[in-house]
């Protein structure tokens, strides 16, 4: 066993007995360490700020990104917005407890199924020093012991959150952050599934796909999303320019932004030149397929790649379908199974195309931007995942959390 | 890419196109082909227990078991079986359009969390012909298509049995055997993420290891079994006496079935003796940690080993605790993560124990034999999931099920 290994492996034997002293917290207790969390990071902004700085420094020596560079950056504002983060967790509900369902059967034996913490969660990050709160503080709030591995620029950062995390009273080992950031650590997390429940990768395509194919316990990926909106031959088409400019514009860099429109060959006349317009005032490159370049003459011509592109960006693909059928066929074929809306006062086409798509999330008359934890409602957001085993969708809490079975009897034997 | 390889992708693309048939049947229209399905079972015996007397002459001709012959063997009352266990499942309320929770948001947009198929499932199983029927029928009630994998050994009975289903009028493609039975084709299965969203293997420890360390997609395993009954100072003896034999003696080659019993020191004098009587009675071997030697001094001593040991067999590892937190200890680094039970009459022990104890299932004053989806009230199981995401415990009709977030509005935009 390398260096390497044997300290991750040991993380991760104390990772397990964190949980099992995390599970026997009361939601009282878990929330009194998360408020001591948050007035820890208030009272640590030099420290983190000073971490930060070496990151940063070392950032600009190795010639980093304006953007990325500011994606690294902690500032007061930020430091703030982490403690704020950490307190607004502590407000919300605890799901581990909750029954899920309960009832009895014809021998007298009475069956709960309860809400309890998965156990003990790897995270793997690239560059945002927040996520080493964000995804500690809920995986701390839903019972769960984290190992935490960042990337290498945010190093000194992470070290100094992960430090600060620890002064608040927490179960020991409760929250660990792996100190190598070097891809032997990844293998080796992917790798001890008797120690870590479930790996979550956030960041890049070439991270996910090497947890993916390592892992051999429960990964749950966010990977890209590649949105559509359906305009239908029913639809209101105010309302469709509309939640298309919204959904397009409104944040081009996400996940759930609008990639490519989809719009009822018998409304393309009319609607595609009043969409045109409204999104290309809004700096929107437009790639069409024959029948709009044929409409709007100016479009740049659609390549068959630009329907598989998650472009992040002021471009939009746009598409002339025959129905309702054509668009769910061209998003289960093309999207990435993220969120996809129809436009429509058919109520019946609506109703088809919710059920047909097989996607997280499937709108009627809404943007795509709604799709997003905060917008549900969930109060915290560890992610969006594109996959559909036990978690699809925003995930929130009750995501972070498994069940058991609590069954209760008088001595009832099966012979 | 090999002719296996080949092969296997094109059902891949088969099944997804096919689950989005699936996806569109009513439960009425999927209860009808079911109940077709049993028609067509019960009407084809004669060729069903043709095609079994091949794979039992080669089984024979292969020096298998008797135990193993009698896996394989179909006679008339198990095809009978095999057909009312798909009526029973017809019969079965459909889990998929079942609304988890809906609820609206400030912004007018209301939030529907829906049941919906998960997709494409790969089933890899070993010799029991009737996994064949059994898989494909309850992932076919749920909306989902199946890709199965059998063994070898039942190659000809899984080809009639997989044939019998589909002259029932289920959408093309919903069902499909794997025409090979070498290795590759699980490595090939494990591989297709993109075709299948869930692999279920069923079998030994060497078919899941392989599976999980293969598969880019999840996986739901049931490994072990080492299952613990923990005798506390307050229990009743008689009822624990009761509780240990039925666990350990009902059914012992399965799953559920006791392996190790935990003995509260301070009872251990009186409780040994009674238990021992009644388990030797039905032919069990104990093995037995110092304390439990001295005073039963017969016993067999136990090895570090036999703590950590599926015996599936009349064998029974005893050790003597100092109370309920050192049970749990011992549970919890030796067991499973299956199905425990505490007796006692102190509730709030019992209590203690329920909440921290990592299993699936953890029973009071019950015995383990009833960690089964029959005796949950499931009315179908596909195994018991000892893993923690997604399903846990006994598999139903609901875990073969995932969700999709469908929300409806009137153009609510974000920006």
């Amino acid at each position: 066993m390398s260096t390497i290994e044997e300290t991750i492996h040991q993380m991760g034997r104390q990772a397990r007995a964190a949980a099992y002293a995390l599970n026997q917290l009361t939601s009282d207790e878990k929330n009194t360490i998360l408020r001591a969390m948050a007035a820890a990071v208030r009272g640590s902004v030099a420290e983190l700020l000073e971490a930060n700085g070496k990151d940063l420094e070392a950032g600009r020596a190795k010639g980093l990104s304006a953007a990325m560079l500011d994606r690294l950056r902690l500032d007061e504002a930020r430091v703030e917005a982490m403690a704020a983060g950490i307190d607004q967790v502590a407000e919300l509900p605890d799901p581990v407890g909750q029954v899920l369902d309960d009832w009895q059967r014809p021998n007298g034996i009475r069956i709960e199924q309860v809400r309890v913490p998965i156990g003990t969660i790897g995270i793997i990050y690239e560059s945002r020093p927040n996520v080493t709160a964000d995804a500690a503080v809920l995986c701390f709030k839903t019972g769960n012991a984290t190992i935490l591995r960042g990337g290498s620029e945010a190093i000194h950062s992470n070290r100094a959150i992960a430090a600060v995390l620890n002064q608040a009273g927490a179960p020991e080992h409760a929250i660990q952050l792996i100190p190598f950031t070097d891809r032997e650590s990844v293998a080796v997390m992917a790798g001890m599934d008797e120690w870590l429940d479930l790996i979550i990768p956030r960041g890049g395509k070439g991270l996910i796909e090497t947890v993916v194919s390592l892992a051999r316990m429960p990964v749950i990926k966010h990977y890209d999303g590649i949105c559509h909106l359906y305009v239908d031959r029913a639809a209101d088409l105010e309302m469709a320019v509309a939640l298309a400019v919204d959904s397009k514009t409104q944040k081009p860099g996400v996940c759930n932004a609008l990639e490519t429109m989809l719009v009822h060959r018998e409304v393309a006349a009319e609607f595609l030149p009043m969409a045109a317009e409204a999104l290309r005032a809004k700096g929107v490159e437009l790639r069409g397929c024959g029948e709009t370049l044929r409409i709007l003459g100016d479009a740049k011509p659609a390549t068959e790649e630009d329907w598989d592109t998650e472009y992040l960006d002021l471009i939009l693909a746009i598409k002339v379908v025959d129905g309702e059928q054509a668009a769910v066929d061209h998003i289960n074929r093309h999207g990435s199974h993220h969120t996809e809306t129809i436009v429509t006062n058919d109520e019946e086409a609506a109703e088809r195309f919710l059920r047909a798509v097989d996607s997280a999330c499937v709108f009627h008359n809404v943007s795509t931007r709604f799709a997003d934890g905060g917008e549900f409602g969930f109060g915290a957001e560890i992610g969006i995942s594109t996959d559909k085993l036990h978690a699809r969708g925003p995930m929130g809490l009750r995501e972070l959390t498994s069940y058991q079975y609590r069954a209760r009897g008088e001595g009832q034997t099966k012979g």
